[in-house]
């Protein structure tokens, strides 16, 4: 669905969107999903993941600071989310770079299923068990159209690279998202936050599908190159970033004409 | 005690508070107490939690990310703080939304003398036992005027439902606060960081009478005021929040005549 | 090595530095070590240490919120970037406060071969064994400049103690360093964030002598010298300041007769 007409509805419904992510970024997070127009939640104790899920109209997870504590609230409440037919969003970060990561990201995507998977070029061709190089959170990989779709059919979920073109599959199309600005990469935590609207959007819809996904991502955006006008620097930019993402969702017009969502030269 | 005065008490002694909080908010939390004055010190370990009340002036305990390692430590640390008479401020995020969190704040108010209790006004009314829907953490409820006060007389505590309106009640007077500004509630974490507020006020004096409490809710929602002037979203409010904070803190002369506090209608 | 070369050096590599660190200013330590051009990660989990250690080219850690199971962590991790030789880096916070962070900051000082310890004046006192009256983590001592010599003599390791005037000694000669203003003491994390870019110095250069931490704290501190013009209190200094890093990260020669770093009275 466009970006414009998910906004509306997120708007109307306020869908609760729970995160279980990671502790770096997690206010981050926070704000852009309440900005986006959403309730986030966060709540990571096995004890209460379940009953949380049973308020959520999406489930975001994020291995960005892991632990085995935390795999298991993942895999109790992405199971519950399943169950409910509540999209789970996936942001594997840092796939690629320990064992533990991809490993754990692996596990997740075959214990769960997963509707979307949102992440790096390098984090998703390491899910798709291409050769990537990864260096810490901040990977570039070669070829991030390819990934998308060689990774979207491989684990049966829409896939999401972003960068400086954001790639987004679902193993049968490819859409290409040209909104954003550099400015973007180096306010930590901004992929984080580009799945955490990807969560909301997947809320209102009830799934992620490529066009939702890529509306997200071009949404999301769009909010930076509005953002980046008139900041000095990544510190001033992220507040207004938050104000910007604010400032769209309250009025999703803004966009009319703003989003750059093709589809990609082959996919 | 009226703000002006507890302010230029806390200016003056700066007395530490310690938080034992969630993950979302700490940073704004340990900011704002710092704004007011104080001193913040976040720490959870059950080997130090004790020994560091015994260099606070209060303990301020927040369950927004709650699990069971945490909880032990807020019990520890509040019967230390028990033992050494200092006030206890307890923020029930999320209660009424899972079972843990419920019964947590339950055991808490049960275990421990708590001073004051400040939270949204479902979460108020699932503590006093009353019928409350609540829906993540920014929930909303009926009668929240009605909720503290029958809250107070059910805890034996000060209690606090902030919102549009901020309601306080001892259980003998209740208090209504009308400082504050829409934007507050487009941050995340502003009812972390009123609480907080509330922590920096029961630590400058000694415990957490309705007026105490009210007045620091005042200075709370004075500093929102002040810091919407100019600020063009939620992004760039809480850099502003901050500074108005800061700034009222370090003279609070400049709080005349724009404090909102009166006895509410029933109570 | 001289701040302007260090900040080519981190330009052009781009060294991985692995945080393990508290919850509170973790997001801040993310940012600044990016605005400082080196890419950061953290990682906590017994799990990836070792594995995340083997990717870096330094290890940050920072006891601001301590576990039994993060010090395993900072254990492991440390034991590994001695074995590879990458510099690692301590924050000892609230050493001092409590007897857990004493122990733990003594532990890791003994177990592992630290490159440079950065604290404030009653933490490196406490290090060092000296009398200290160590309230909370913004304390204040007596003698900053006689504490990092001692420290320095007594751990083997290059020492700083950050304050107006920050003191560096490797126990032969003690640096002074006056850049910075009042309002970096304002922002809770600042001085978490001055360890995070003596990591990325110390990576830079794969060590920490006294004059590299020196031009790290002194570029840190003119930093916030640059940020605070036009910032109107805390709140709205912190953004400006992550500019301001990245702005002089990126043209060093910024710093132009901008250090002021000396060679201490005595050391």
């Amino acid at each position: 669905m466009n970006a414009t007409d998910v906004l509306r509805g997120i708007s109307e419904n306020k869908p609760l969107v729970h995160h279980i992510t990671n502790y770096v970024t997690v206010n981050l997070v926070a704000n852009v999903t309440l900005c986006t127009g959403a309730l986030p939640v966060m709540a990571h104790a096995r004890e209460e993941v379940e009953e949380m899920e049973n308020l959520a109209s999406a489930l975001c997870i994020n291995i960005g600071t892991l632990d085995p504590n935390q795999i298991q609230a993942m895999l109790l409440a992405g199971k519950r989310a399943n169950e409910r037919g509540i999209p789970v969003v996936l942001d594997p970060v840092g796939a690629g770079a320990t064992t533990f990561r991809t490993e754990t990201a692996g596990r997740l995507l075959s214990e769960l299923d997963v509707a979307a998977v949102c992440g790096n070029a390098g984090e998703i061709a390491t899910l798709a068990g291409l050769a990537a190089e990864v260096r810490g959170v901040e990977s570039l990989a070669g070829d991030a159209e390819r990934a998308v779709a060689e990774a979207a059919h491989a684990l049966g979920a829409t896939v999401a690279a972003t960068g400086e073109v954001d790639y987004v599959s679902d193993g049968q199309q490819t859409l290409a998202v040209s909104n954003g600005h550099p400015l973007m990469g180096r306010v930590v935590g901004s992929g984080c936050a580009s799945t955490a609207v990807v969560g909301c959007f997947a809320a209102a819809v009830g799934g992620g599908d490529a066009e939702t996904v890529a509306h997200a991502l071009a949404y999301f955006g769009r909010a930076g190159e509005v953002a980046a006008e008139g900041a000095e620097g990544a510190g001033t930019f992220e507040p207004r970033f938050l104000d910007a993402l604010s400032r769209i969702a309250g009025n999703p017009d803004y966009l009319d004409g703003g989003l750059r969502v093709e589809e990609a030269a082959r996919g």
